[in-house]
């Protein structure tokens, strides 16, 4: 399969090399990005990419390419889905589809009409811990689904200026997890309650953010669920989850860079958590890719839908609501107040 | 020391049986129990105690006693514990002192004003494991508590006919945490919000209970914290603590009949945890009779206080007109409501 | 059941005080030491040891008693023993029966004339881990025994003046681990190799003996097995075993004072092993008296009998040979050596 | 730096795309192999190796390449590694550098002649976990080393008639340990103790071989060692090492496909070891390389040394030998044997 890139940031170029490494079935015919350099020039032949352009029409009206990564900046993923569903383009994009639910909902919309696969960049649910808990699940280990627990804390905190404009803990951190808990939970989430804290630096106080929260889910599907968050832990990056219910519990605990224990007189002493997320995510990140690739050959459901993206944000709009106003708020009421229902 | 005993139940007898074989420095002077059996006289003359009656007030009143361990049906605790108070006695009280907040602060008051101890009966602060997370807390480890998490979950539900007069799920079970949780925290408990469903036994539902819960906190300290339980947990009793704070976090496993492992072509297998609260918290029981005795001996302040089991039971009362009022609610709400502020 | 003990040292104080708390079934008639002093009747009284004599005879003929409980000096065992049974008493000996295989050899014959029962004090096989992998190993799930792996660490080593008396690290220390790789590979020995050397301590090998040794087994049912033990873990008593077949493995990991982890920047932390034997094998000590027990009740085999401790003081002294003499020792060449066979 | 790869089956292969797709500091130029096919042209064109050739000397001799990767058949690793030397080229030639001990001190004395780095294949050194294990010997955490453990244990036996041409279980498999051992030890093995027994399948003892071996080892420093080895552990690979001292313990357990751990009413169950050595070596087999490039590039002392390919050889010769004889043989005994002393 042919596939151009749309940013050569960060997310872009970690694509593009576990790609052109590592998804042997695929080739990066071009990338663009508004920045062209040398470096970048250099960066993309050393890789074998032919095409650089600063124009990414160039890559949605290319003839040989099937499927477009977004990777530019976030105010640009709807429109850049729209032009690719247009063209006939199946559709990766980078999480989120946009900051506003309606823009959101249009490009969603959009790659309906035009028969396009649309996945969005939660890579979490193919992490090999996660996607196993849910595979018991699935597989029926666990009986019906009693409650969901997801921790998930960053091993540094975020400077404040970025805290500024991050749209807050639950749209900048917590929204993985919501994903998560709806995957998790394999149903949608109907009303959340939020508690926050500032705790680890009060200058994301002053930022008008918090540091610490802990989010009730109730499920449609019955069961209830509990996120908790913290900007940093300081021994690492810590991403666990645990699914219980009437047959019993799967729990997923961190990855570690080695299996060694050290005994001495001082006690038994193992490994803190892989660092941060280009860590434990390493494989999560190649995976999405393969699936994405696979849903477009088998012409099946992709794993991550627009439509999870626009539910963990409905939820992650809420759990704000619900913190300032001190009380449970439904997703119902969300959508309403967004105008999507 | 030499103590008596008020009730001959379940509770009673493991008191009475951990004390004459495991607590050296106590003497059973007696123990009285409302129903007298021969078995019970049997019982009684096997552990050595020499005085078996109907009348918990000979106990009371006995000169040689100085310490009376209140182990009757729960509507008598405040009475015995202001009768024994007023008799100079030093009481230990099986929780709740009593299921009326006034009544259980009138005891309290009486036990203060004959300025004997009065430590009521959570013994999970005893538990070798939790007593372990909290000491590397007071000792500075985790720096600054941030966030409290337990999870607590019975092996099999108890029968619906127990659940109509058990108080709730809160009251009766949750209860527990919420000491556990302030506990830990070494802060108060501030406000609470509860979710909960009925995922276990429906005929718990009928009783008009829950089976499935969880609450978040804040704490007067400015931390957060939650709290899971539910009433079947089918590979045994689960109980599991983690405080997480500015310089790490504290992690209290549940405990396993062996450290054996099976590797087999199936997986590798491990034990589930001890079955239920009498093999977990086995040591527990023996520990806090002991830190009483201790309490007197060194007269200081007792781990457990009166005060404690009424902050644990406003808690709870809270929890279940937050899951009522879906809301959160406060605990000084709930305590004016109680008239007890 | 009512029993007498002779000899009130460490051991046999630790077998009274167990039996009064914890073995319910048993009675404690009387109990002997060569030196009576006014503690040891006042501990006596305290456990409700009615009959406390310096005359061990006493205790022999004594018309109530049914099994005696040797716990007196080793070079007295093999003559108690033999005594005992002579008055149809059974016994359970602590370990060796003697230093003399052939002396042993009489006291179990002995015991067998007179149809009494002869129980040796190794107490490990009634561990609750090692059981467990016993239990596991013949319940079929590791399927034939291929490997018997013993890891046995001491945390502190003997001083050099009992290290010169001891018999030697394989008689004093490793016998241990030579009934249990007999227990776990329900086999016996019938060749040792041994490599050893002087690392703990240099007073250790200026004292003949070796603190650090290495022995591998054969066994009659054609597995193989190692045993590693040292003199000093500074990290604990470390006593693992594993049991290696084909359909899987069984092991057994240390028992932890507490299942509490401290995660930090520093790493993961948690509990070193169980201190030393007294801890580690609490649970040991009172299971083997309850199993004797049961044995007499039921008329059926101990479970560590006469000739089982025989056994493991043969593969003790082959293993010396081997290690003087540089070459594997059959258990067959060591019993024709030592004239039993 | 640019390399040629002698050798095109699975390990020429692995390391081919190794390169190709993860060490970003190296250019394959060519690569050769004895038969030239269709697919392998398509499969080097593929990973953009220009050169594919069916003559070595092609690539020993090519003006570019600065280093050569020797992966062709064992009988065929001494020459080219002479000749590699003789035209100056450095050298990683896949173990054994020979099946003669003398023929492989030829090479290794003229890539020293010629001043070019040669290291063998013994990938285990380079595991994330047992390179952490010697890390934190060589930092002092265990103090001085006493006892070195390795159980090694492969998930699936090989086919008998490949037996009857490996030149036995310590050639073929514990070749691996023994240079494991003397890697953990940070010393040389000077004697070794084997026994070894046909419990896996009698077809490998018709073929002249055993299944199951144990061997003790004595180090140079006074150290001893124990290795077991299976040719079948149902559970899968079981590769693990501990490192015991003066000071503590380091172990390395297996690693897992995940972390996820299911409790259920029949247990808690966890994943089973990586299946075999292509997935637990992966990154090893990757390190490797990138120490050999770093070793050249820093001219500074390659990990595994030519010498230490044949010390490892010399010691299974040597454990082949005891085993025959019964009896401990010493490297210096063997090595004389073998005419290299």
């Amino acid at each position: 399969m042919k596939i151009g890139i749309i940013g050569a940031g960060r997310i872009g170029r970690l694509h593009a090399e576990n790609i052109a490494r590592l998804v042997q079935s695929i080739e990066i015919v071009g990338i663009s990005d508004v920045n062209m350099t040398d470096e970048l020039k250099s960066w993309a032949k050393n890789l074998g990419i032919a095409l650089v352009t600063a124009d990414p029409t160039e890559l949605i009206n290319h003839p040989d390419i099937e499927a477009i990564i977004v990777c530019s900046s976030t105010s640009t993923h709807a429109d850049f889905t729209i032009a690719a569903a247009k063209a006939g383009k199946h559709i990766f994009c980078e999480k989120p589809i946009d900051l506003s639910v309606k823009k959101g909902l249009e490009a969603i919309n959009t790659a309906k009409q035009h028969k396009v696969k649309l996945q969005v960049g939660f890579n979490r649910r193919f992490d090999h811990n996660f996607k196993q808990v849910s595979d018991l699940t699935k597989a029926g280990k666990v009986g019906d689904v009693h409650v969901v627990k997801i921790t998930s804390r960053d091993p540094t905190p975020p400077n404040p200026a970025y805290v500024a404009v991050s749209g807050g803990i639950f749209l900048d951190m917590m929204i993985h997890d919501f994903d998560m808990a709806r995957f998790q939970a394999n149903s949608e989430i109907v009303e959340v309650f939020a508690v926050g804290a500032v705790l680890v630096d009060p200058e994301i106080g002053k930022a008008g953010d918090i540091d610490t929260a802990i989010v009730t889910l109730k499920f449609a599907n019955g069961a209830i669920g509990v996120i908790d968050n913290s900007r940093q832990a300081v021994y690492g990056y810590d991403q666990r989850v645990e699914v219980f219910g009437s047959k019993g519990a799967a729990r997923a605990e961190n990855d570690t860079p080695t299996r060694v224990s050290l005994s001495t007189v001082e006690g038994v002493t193992s490994d803190k958590p892989l660092y941060f997320f280009l860590e434990r995510y390493k494989g999560a990140f190649v995976d999405e890719i393969s699936s994405f690739v696979e849903a477009i050959e088998k012409n099946c459901d992709v794993v991550v839908s627009g439509e999870d993206g626009l539910e963990d944000m409905v939820a992650a709009l809420a759990a704000g609501k619900s913190l300032k106003e001190g009380r449970p708020v439904t997703i119902a009421e969300m959508k309403k107040e967004l105008g999507v229902y």
